[in-house]
């Protein structure tokens, strides 16, 4: 076998980074496998990002990194992780969005400043960073690459004279957007959710290990067999050391609560729950919201499968149709998929969904899905479902109509052709060849997330909760158009 | 990057191969791109073999091979299928055993012989390949590799003397076990089902490409846009060359028809359908049967996914007991997963499986799964059940007490602790924890598949419908104990 | 890190193989290192082939082989080297040919045959290849590559009711051309020399381990702490089991010895000793007939490195003229160097090869080299010279002008444009823009290796010493052209 | 093949950089290919660096980086540097030390600040890089690697308000110890020698393509085709953009003058001139200067290869001994090598080197090395020479006996047990077990080098030019000991 070679680097400009997984585990007993708990912990947490996986791990005296592209299978194996020895470790996985699939953005970020060494993972997305930036380089600082964490960590460096809990609070009240951060010296561990809790944090406790976990979602915690505590408060640092826990509100003025409503309807695990609220009993109570809505006979309800079953149960549930497996998505279908030709895509090839002619042929069929963005691919799949025999098709989304750009860590990029932003809810579903088409309604969708409140809606109604600077949201249009 | 040198091989004993996909399409359009059609197929087949996967395609004057480790979607990138041009191809992924990971064994194989290039794939497993292979030794043969598929092709270079369809037939009359065949030469495609059809085939047609496509699974001709015509019977070989198609009966004496029923099981993907039967179908009636076993009383039924799922809709239809979503696999835990540590372990630790608590707390829950083999695997979900807060758990199984090896492709390696083979139903109940258990009977099982018949069902009770030489059943016995 | 693939394999049409290098060892102690000790030799015998590399070892019950593309350190690493175990193994380097660096065809070739598990590896180029596949495969033979290694496996494995010593003897009776084989089953090693001697085989002993040593150069015993003993004989075999070593006279009837001159030019190491001659001392001889031959007066003489090296001392003895060095090579350039743009190439870059001023300034220059093909490269070189300052440039080659193809194992594809073929000396001369230019002449050159005689001058005079088949002749030509 | 995954990166605590190759190139043409120039100037400065390869290029808009572990004909292939596009560019080779093998200590390093992008490569080592690190990140500096290079950019970014060459120079001005330096932003390109000379640059000319260049040595001028124009000074920086070259002086206070000596003894290509002295020359003359101390009768001459070939040159030369090849190195081993084990290292293995018994045999051989470091390898060797026949074996080193170690850049850590300084002369030639043993005086060093002078001594005589502080000072000790 050809020598072991580190691969090589490119540097090339970038875009902010998006949906993230963060992780961080705390024990007392010195011999805790932290890197091993933090791939665990990962592994639970990948459907949050397949860009890059990284972990870095202290041993109480020196910090240890382990990142690169790709899944956490694919970045980690046996004899990395035997090498990253020690109790505290914090994680990371990345969302994959195209041109931006680098190395050198790969999270955490570990740095050596006036703190000594120190590692920083981040979820979410600053609305500030470019104004934050110029601020630092106008005083000499100097980046390596282009993501808010790298902002972040100079932030925190700049205060040299306060402790490490005072700093990275000082910090975060320069923050503007969505960030949930986890930071780590070789002997402490830091949790801190943003002032509008925008994406969740939430904390664990493994009382065996003497050990605390902080993790983007609660799913992580079973993978380690630690228990679910409590949702990190938005404003709330949570800080671990030797002396235990502690809980600060680093927050210096009151900001208006704004949790990212899309982690209820497609982000999360069914399994986690977010402040307090199961993700697939929400998930249920939209499909009940939307059987409310939905007028028409039919006679099987099908989900588009993996994240429309939770809704697509809810639904049968409220209405009495029968619910059924009426496509199958096959689960090796995977980014690197070579694309048929378009004369064989005329033939309508069936690959990543493959209906199953038993359960449509002559059927009126309710189908399930989280939202509608482009059109395109929900016109395929009732296309494909019409041709499998189904006789009526009727979609049913359980979101509203996206109408405007998120500018908190969703990647709107890809989501830039917003049909509904132009559209006409009658037009959409003539574009998508729908018999009937119902949108779950904001007021349904609220009551499904009952009774949590302090939602951020600005992808349906434009009411953003945090100020977008001019250029940041001159920049997304120009983007979009 | 560093220089793309060709990995090396290793040579080590082997097993003998397990199940498969097999795929082949042959188009009389010169332009016709069959190594990406072969590349959609066996991606819809990839649930048959994750271990290695090839692709040979001809363009009329010879043949190009391309193979390799892995799940397809590695194993090939676009570069490589541009320079396998041809408009006739047969490709093949295989099932990964432990131990036998080895190039050398990876499908199609590509020999010269008196036919001229051969390329041959194949799904099943001979019982009576040693016997073959000394008989071929003694006059000469050379084996590069431990395959069945090496034998078959030596069997067909030897009759030298007949046209490439009479020396192919009669190569098939010498084999005993199961095996459904792809053989290919420069300007012929060949598809071969065993006698007894222990394992699928089926043929498809893409009119507008003027082309005939074979197949494990229907599934795979939904990916190519191609209509499924009929299944090749047991026994039948149907030969494609510009001429069109023709179908022999290679078959020098009756045998007796054993159709594998794993492949309804858990085997084949719930959009095919086999001999007629939809796969989702036969399911979702073994849950059926199953409903009409059980006489418990309870509040909701949930499947073990993947493979539950249909069956478990079956059994809520039956018993009116509410279908949900009781467990969350986690779709990213491969083949390469780093084990948590046995303490971590005794915590707990939900890696590939985690319970939705909202579903089961205080419940009485119905979980259906497809097979106990050990048995370990069930207890751990009963127990995880139990502590997510359920209050009665009842196992389904959509099969009966599997008692018996299989000598004719399913790898009974990893099967080798049959619990039902030492244990009665009451003591496999207590070993995995269960409240009840329910096993399919054969007869419910039979009910659920008709009208079809003519099934193997020797893993339930012993009756091998293909005689088993003495030495491999013993061999068998020995690996087991 | 990703999961450890085997990585893809290709089929493509190849061409003969080419000159290589091949070691084997038998070891009485069961615990000795065979792996690793042939690991070294191939080590050592790199310089004949770069392409792949491969060893296959028995621990007297089975053979297990590793083989792969490029150089042996990239081949081979420890973990590989340890699972090697065994007391008897051979080696195989193989030549980098374009187009047919395929590692099906990598060496040694193992396969399991009537006499059991057999491994052969092949220094050499025979003429009757395809006459004699064509008679395997009539009589049922299946071929996976196109070496001519898998045709003398076969033809071994014909003669399953003979002995292995007669089935190897017997075999090679059939073969014509040059073949240097080491042949191995799971408890003898054998080493066999054709006829005529074409290639260098030979014989050394490790006493302290009970081993014999084979291969194709002296230079190998060397790097595993063994003593030579002397050099295969042209038609010998030598045979070694636990019952020692004996030597056979495999041949039915005399051939005429026919050594390839060019080992001595350029194809072994200084160091090897080939037929008792040492190589070192036999180009120092052609250097001294050079000098015999060149009447001009020259200031400093220089080697075109490295070959030309020894060449260049023993010219500088016999004249007079002081030997220094005036051409630096950068021995980092490999086979993976990225061409400079034409534009580059114009202003004369120097990558291989740079010219130390201050040797040539001025000079009258003697430069020595050990062939030209095609002439571009002399031509380059002289323009070199003389833009560092040379005030005159003489050519000295140490071989005389190659006017026909070789047959048996120079890769004469890349020769093909042999200049010397369709031109006079003084045409030459003019083309390289050299002042004067000296050929050795074959009387000359045959002085060198004295006392040694029975030489393959083919290249020079067309007088083949074994008869080519018309049609592969004529493949050559049409080839060439 | 498996998709394309960037490898992992690991973070270690890390040793200063040691010796490197930087090169850079500014073209006034927009379509010049500096990317591609880059890698052939890295290609010509290899031997300065095998761990690491780097290439920054500028198209006047942006900078684009490539680097990677290995050598530049492993990290770079034709797509990456088609996607280099720009017309000015630096590169840059790193030294391969054990445990330090990070791809993120590769250069050159690039990052965002003040000044806008920068890219830095640096040669050289500095004595005060903790002190100057501790200051930066005292005021909020945040350092991602263990290198010099990253402290020198961030000096440079902490001048927001000064040009860019005030910057740069005025953080020259901070740095003690060696530094060949490179700069580039995406219109500037800039190259600066320490005050005291310690490493080499020098300045070439491509007047076709209007560019300049700077590189280490002067042999990378050839292969791209340009002049060699004139060494850069110490002291000196030379600052180029679209308006030509500037030359500065931007040293504040005079320094004393301190070339490295070991360019001239091992380091340097011998077909490069430093300060206008041409390398082979130099080494000759120590040849002659070594000829001169060496009193004994000899018959023959030889080098070990292939550092002290000129120097043999030079030694025959002037003793009238004949120079011969009385050792050949394996030109294929490599880092990667796996050892021998120890009964067959007793068997005296020679796998790098091996003797040519007929240069050897009944001789009184001269053998010439550059350095004795540990005297292990010497006493190897001479072994050897003894064991092909040498009668006698005269040891002559060009250079004086090592006694001291260095802090600007030469890796004495892997020379950290220098026989030298605690042993005498004759102490050293009894374990090497030579028949003499002659080390090049101090003064004849100093004769060999004329009419140059201000050289870097220390390493023979203690006398550090550059102050080197306590701590630094005292880590190397205890290194060493």
């Amino acid at each position: 076998m050809p020598e072991k070679l580190m691969q090589p680097e490119v540097w090339l400009p970038d875009k902010p980074e998006e949906a993230c997984g963060v992780f961080g585990v705390y024990s007392k007993q010195a011999d805790y496998g932290a890197s091993l708990a933090s791939y665990l912990g990962l592994y639970a947490l990948q459907h949050r990002g397949q860009e890059s996986a990284g972990i870095v791990v202290s041993d109480g005296q020196q910090l240890m990194t382990h990142k690169g592209m790709g899944l956490v299978a694919n970045v980690f194996h046996k004899d990395i992780l035997d090498n990253l020895q020690g109790a505290c470790a914090i994680g990371h996985v990345r969302y994959s969005t195209t041109g931006s699939s680098l190395l050198a953005n790969a999270q955490p970020l570990v740095a050596r400043c006036s703190k000594g060494a120190m590692a920083v993972a981040h979820n979410g997305n600053l609305v500030n960073t470019e104004e934050l930036r110029l601020g630092l380089e106008n005083s000499g600082s100097v980046f390596q690459t282009t993501t808010d964490t790298e902002v972040i960590i100079n932030l925190i460096a700049r205060h040299s004279q306060d402790t490490l809990a005072d700093a990275v609070g000082k910090a975060a009240n320069q923050l503007r957007g969505s960030f949930s951060l986890v930071v780590m010296t070789k002997d402490t561990l830091i949790g801190l959710r943003d002032p509008s809790g925008f994406r969740p944090l939430c904390l664990g406790r493994l009382e065996q290990n003497e050990a605390y976990v902080i993790a983007s979602e609660s799913c992580a915690f079973s993978s380690i067999g630690a228990k679910f505590i409590r949702d990190i408060k938005p404003g709330e640092m949570v800080y671990m050391d030797r002396h235990g826990l502690q809980s600060y509100q680093y927050l210096s003025e009151p900001v208006r609560k704004a949790v990212c409503i899309f982690e209820y309807i497609y982000f999360a695990r069914p399994d986690s729950a977010i402040d307090g609220l199961g993700v697939h009993q929400a998930r249920k109570k939209m499909g009940w919201e939307l059987a409310k809505q939905f007028t028409k006979a039919a006679d099987v309800v099908i989900p588009v499968p993996d994240t429309g079953r939770s809704t697509a149960i809810g639904f049968a549930e409220a209405s009495g149709i029968p619910f059924d497996i009426g496509l199958i998505k096959n689960p090796y279908v995977g980014r690197t998929f070579i694309q048929p030709t378009q004369s064989m895509r005329d033939l309508g090839v069936r690959i990543k969904l493959n209906p199953v002619e038993s359960v449509l042929a002559g059927k009126r069929v309710v189908i399930i899905d989280d939202t509608i963005v482009r059109g395109t691919t929900s016109g395929k799949i009732i296309k494909m479902l019409r041709e499998a025999g189904a006789k009526e098709v009727h979609m049913c989304v359980s979101a509203p109509p996206i109408t405007h750009p998120c500018y908190y860590g969703i990647d709107t990029s890809v989501r830039k052709e917003l049909i509904a932003s132009t559209h006409e809810v009658e037009e959409i579903r003539q574009y998508i060849g729908a018999d009937s088409l119902t949108y779950l309604t904001l007021a349904g969708l609220a009551r499904a997330v009952e009774p949590l409140s302090g939602f951020c809606y600005a992808c349906f109604n434009g009411d953003y909760p945090v100020e977008v600077p001019g250029k940041v949201a001159r920049n997304k249009y120009l983007f979009e158009e």
